[in-house]
C-alpha cells in the first residue's frame, strides 16, 4: 500500500485535541473520515505530535496508508474537499516509503506561542493569542528562557498525565521576540513533555510582568517540581509549526 | 457634555455593516448600547467610516457624547466591559473639543485588503483574507495599480448605490506586496467611494493571475464605467486601518 506524508494546518479551537476520541471530535478522526471517503477500507492517520485540545497547527505532519495509488496532488485536493466542513486544511501530500513514520522518524519539532500585551480584549485573534492585560519585558522573558536550553530534567514543566518514560530532555533552542503588536516564543526540541510549552510560556509570563527573577525562574526549573511552575498557559495561543525529518525521509 | 475619541478594532464578520440598522447586528448599534449602558442618556456614535457587512477595523475611529465627564481610561474599560459579548474593542479613548467629528474632521483614511495565493482553503484565517487558488504576481499587480495615484473619475471602481456628490476622488497611495505567506494591498485617501478598494483588490487580482495586462487595467481605470470594473472582491479581506486628523484634533 502506498504511503503518503501529509502537511497539516488546522485552528484546533473546535476540536477535543489531536488523538481520536469515541465521543468528541479530534483532527485525526476527521482526517481519517476524510481517508475513508476517498479510499476502499478504513484508514489509520499517524501524527507527529498529539496536539491538545484548543492547540493549533500550521505545519503538522502525519502519515496514512492507501489501498489506491493515487497522484500527490489528487490526495491532497480530495481531502481538502472532504474536509470542507472542518477547518483542518491539507497544505501537502507527498509519497514516502513505508519506513517513514510521522512520529518515530521525526528528528525535531518546532513550536510557537503567541502571546499580546494589551489592556483591550481581543477581536480578530480570539481564541489564537493569549491576552496578558499588563506590559511584558519581553528581554527579560528571553534572557531567563535561556536556561532551559540543553539536556535538563524538565519535571517542573511537565503535566502529570505525561505518558514519556522521562522528564529528561533537551531543548535545543527557545526565544522570545516582539513581532509586530505580537510576541512570540518559538522553542525546538526532538520531542516535549505533555503541555511542556505551555508550562515554559506560564512561567516567563511570571518574569514578563516581573513577578520573577531569572534566578528565581532557574530556579524554579532546578527544583524539578511541578508544584513549581507558574500558570500553565491556555492552548490558544500554541501552534505546532513545523516538524523535521532526515534527509532520506 | 464631554466628548470622547474612540479608536476600534473589530471583527467584521457576525455584523451587517458600520452603520446602525433597525433588524441586524451592527457595529455602531453594539457601541451605542454599551455607551447607554454607562451614560443616562441615548448615546449616537458617529464613525469615521461606514464599513460595509464583513468588513473589519483595526483603526476605526468615532466620537460620541456622553452626559457624564469620566476619566478616559474609565470610558474604554466601561465600553469594553459592556461590548464582551461582541468582538468590538475599544482600544483607545481620549477627551476632544466639541468641533472634532469623527467623520468630517478626518483628513485621511487608509485601508488593507489581505490575499493568499495558495490552493489549500483556509482555516485559522477564514473570513479574515481573501484566498486565491492561483499563484499571483505581486509586482505586476503592485505597478499596474500605480495608475490609480492621483485625481481621476473612479466610476469605473464605484458601487452603484454609492452616496457620494461625485466619482471624481484623489487617491493618495496605493502599494502591493508580499508579507509572509499573504499579500497586502494598502491605499491611503482623504475619502473613498462605496465599495472601491473592494472594486480596485478585485481588478489588481485579474492582473495578478494575468488575464489583464497593466494597460488594460489603466484602460479599465479611464473608461469610467462600472460595467469594466473586475469582479468586487469579498468583504473578508478587507480592515480599516487608520484615520488620520489634523494635529490640533
Amino acid at each position: 500500500m502506498p504511503r503518503y506524508k501529509l502537511t497539516l494546518e488546522y485552528d484546533g479551537s473546535p476540536f477535543a485535541g489531536w488523538q481520536r476520541q469515541a465521543d468528541a471530535p479530534s483532527v485525526q478522526g476527521a482526517i481519517e473520515a476524510a481517508a475513508e471517503r476517498l479510499d476502499e477500507a478504513p484508514v489509520t492517520v499517524q501524527g507527529a505530535g498529539r496536539t491538545d485540545a484548543g492547540v493549533h497547527a500550521l505545519g503538522q505532519v502525519a502519515h496514512l496508508d492507501l489501498v489506491k495509488d493515487l497522484p500527490t496532488d489528487t490526495v491532497r485536493d480530495a481531502l481538502n474537499h472532504h474536509l470542507r466542513a472542518d477547518p483542518v486544511a491539507v497544505l501537502d501530500a507527498e509519497r514516502v516509503g513505508e519506513d517513514f513514520h510521522a512520529r518515530y522518524s521525526a528528528t525535531a519539532r518546532h513550536y510557537l506561542y503567541r502571546l499580546i500585551d494589551r489592556r483591550p480584549p481581543l477581536t480578530l485573534l480570539k481564541g489564537q493569542v493569549w491576552r496578558i492585560p499588563v506590559p511584558l519585558d519581553v528581554a527579560a522573558m528571553h534572557d531567563a528562557a535561556q536556561c532551559l536550553v540543553g539536556l535538563h530534567d524538565f519535571s517542573t514543566f511537565r503535566d502529570a498525565q505525561c505518558q514519556s518514560d522521562s522528564p529528561v530532555k533537551t531543548l535545543d533552542a527557545i526565544a522570545v521576540e516582539r513581532v509586530g503588536e505580537e510576541i512570540h516564543l518559538t522553542c525546538s526540541a526532538r520531542s516535549f513533555l505533555h503541555r511542556q510549552v505551555r508550562s515554559f510560556t506560564g512561567s516567563l509570563v511570571e518574569v514578563g510582568w516581573g513577578k520573577w527573577s531569572a534566578r528565581d525562574f532557574r530556579d524554579v526549573l532546578e527544583a524539578a517540581d511541578r508544584s513549581r511552575c507558574g500558570p500553565v498557559a491556555p492552548p490558544d495561543g500554541l501552534y505546532l509549526t513545523r516538524v523535521d525529518y532526515p534527509a532520506s525521509a
